[in-house]
């Protein structure tokens, strides 16, 4: 048997390496939920017990990928890292949906035009401790060689979470209102936002250049999206409402913030109220890059926005350990800063 | 503001536009159970009154992508098509896991180089369009824009789909035995395997060619993945009890029949007990390729194969009105031709 398939550039045996080695990693995030290992058609996720204290049980779910953070990754031959980012990003996303969303289990997409199943292999193991990490079980993915899609060396890694809450307690809450109080909490970087901006900026530094507050340039841009998890699950201990929450992802402030309030509302957000980190500053002054397209493109150090009611934010401020009142719920269309 | 982001080469009005376009497509497959509009950062899928008839409700995930047919697909401008493709190639998965599958939400991701707005919402209203057909909701989705990722005027698509089913009800059913038939459902076309071989033997041959049985070739071979939920549903209807299913993707016949089965049983598959369809003749004839290789690379006219009881067997082919019978269950491990 002559082998023309792998003369067209796709090797099954490469795919089948890649899927041995991260095998275990994935299986380690199986609770009894899950009811077929890797390999099955579909990956099965049983429902049994999962809805204690649910009035009305609403399945969330969110797909993204990571952005060309994943080029920054591919030139540091890096590749577990962006394993948590998407990971970690999905979850931020769907816990945005409504009080005490609970993530169930993630798939994951990685395609190159060349497989190569270490890297795969790295990418994997990355989402399944990020899993583990969460109590999401990693359920199911795809490993695809698109001869011709994609650049050389170049790859795309895709995350789909599917997360359980109460369709009576979705966001924004019902009492959301004027006066309310947005929490910003740090980010861990740029997340997996404005890569695309960050390499043209630096095209021309050594990814291995260290800058003071910073560290080496391409260690500190490859840190990984932060899941909010804790801190939200902190409040919750706690009995302190949320009124809304926002993701800060592509877009910044600016665009996240007022898509998830009530029509008529929006928000004034003071622009000394946090400090802007270091590698934010940097990628401001080596690019030449406006306070007002920083702040549409990047998180500029704030992750996650919580918004509270006034009489509960320092207690919720005290109780997360961390975090900066940023700024207020106003009546309006148009966002304000201040 | 200068906009240094859209000279790093992305454009975030592109994307919008793209999103307004179908919008109202995706909207039209949006039931009761879906509570958020597109826009949110996850989308909400009710569990209420979803459960009837359920004894252990359980969930079945799958994502995949087209494979490389999404370049055959660039080079005729022709983008609806793939969304039918990602689709269905994700029902067929998914039902694939029990007796009943019920497909509730999937999930899509479009990511390019440069993002065309129009080439966008063609492959999403085709995918919007594939879902209302089998009554499953576009829940939500993500388009990204990658410079540098991707190769010119390339792209890739990757889906996930979410059913229910119940997890008493799972494929292969205890019942499977030494002995039950294989029945073989008609494939539309290659589906979406083996497009990178197909490229490569036909790389020399305008698209527009017409062949006899065939017509245009490049339009023969962006014929939609097919999906088999009707002729699943008639097999319910008239209580004839499934063993086990095998949709036929990567692999062929040889891999993806044999791991649906308990251990210690596969199957002998006669050669002769089906067509051969005229583009897979011709692929083979034009490529040189070896029967063994065609059997392992293409579904070779066969997309679906259902195993039921050989009492059962030609009520079955009654009942679905299309189908072979091309084989059965015997003891062992290697797979036998006969």
């Amino acid at each position: 048997m002559t082998n023309l398939y792998a003369q067209a550039g796709v090797s099954i045996d490469a795919g089948q390496e890649a899927v041995n080695l991260m095998k275990e990693a994935v299986t380690s995030t199986h609770g009894a939920a899950v009811l077929a290992g890797v390999g099955a058609f579909g990956g099965l996720f049983s429902l049994k017990n999962q809805f204690s204290g649910l009035t009305e049980p609403t399945l969330v779910a969110s797909t993204d990928g990571v952005g060309t953070k994943i080029k920054l990754a591919a030139a540091l031959g890096r590749y577990d890292t962006i394993g948590h980012d998407i990971v970690n990003h999905c979850l931020n996303d769907i816990s945005c949906a409504g009080e005490g969303v609970r993530p169930l289990f993630f798939l994951d997409y990685v395609a190159s035009s060349k497989i190569d199943p270490r890297m795969v292999a790295q990418v994997v193991t990355g989402m399944a401790v990020a899993c583990r990490h969460i109590g999401c079980a990693l359920l199911g993915g795809e490993t695809a060689e698109m001869p011709g899609v994609y650049q050389a060396a170049e790859f795309d890694v895709v995350g789909t979470m599917v997360g359980l809450l109460d369709a009576t307690r979705l966001y924004p809450r019902p009492s959301l209102k004027v006066g309310d109080v947005l929490i910003g909490l740090p980010s861990s970087g740029p997340h997996t936002n404005g890569y695309s901006l960050i390499r043209t900026i630096f095209a021309q530094t050594d990814w291995n250049t260290e800058f003071a507050g910073i560290g080496r340039l391409g260690e500190a841009l490859l840190t990984p999206h932060r899941p909010y998890q804790t801190p939200l699950m902190r409040l919750q201990k706690e009995n302190i409402p949320i009124q809304a929450l926002a993701h800060i992802t592509g877009g910044g402030l600016v665009e996240n913030v007022p898509r998830v309030l009530h029509q008529g509302l929006t928000v004034r957000i003071k622009r000394a109220s946090w400090p802007i980190p270091p590698l934010f500053q940097l990628i401001q002054a080596q690019g030449g890059v406006s306070d007002m397209e920083m702040l549409r493109v990047f998180n500029m150090g704030v992750g996650l926005v919580i918004i509270v009611d006034s009489s509960l934010a320092q207690t919720a401020l005290t109780t997360l350990g961390e975090g900066w009142i940023i700024g207020e719920v106003i009546a309006g269309q148009e966002m304000a800063w201040a």
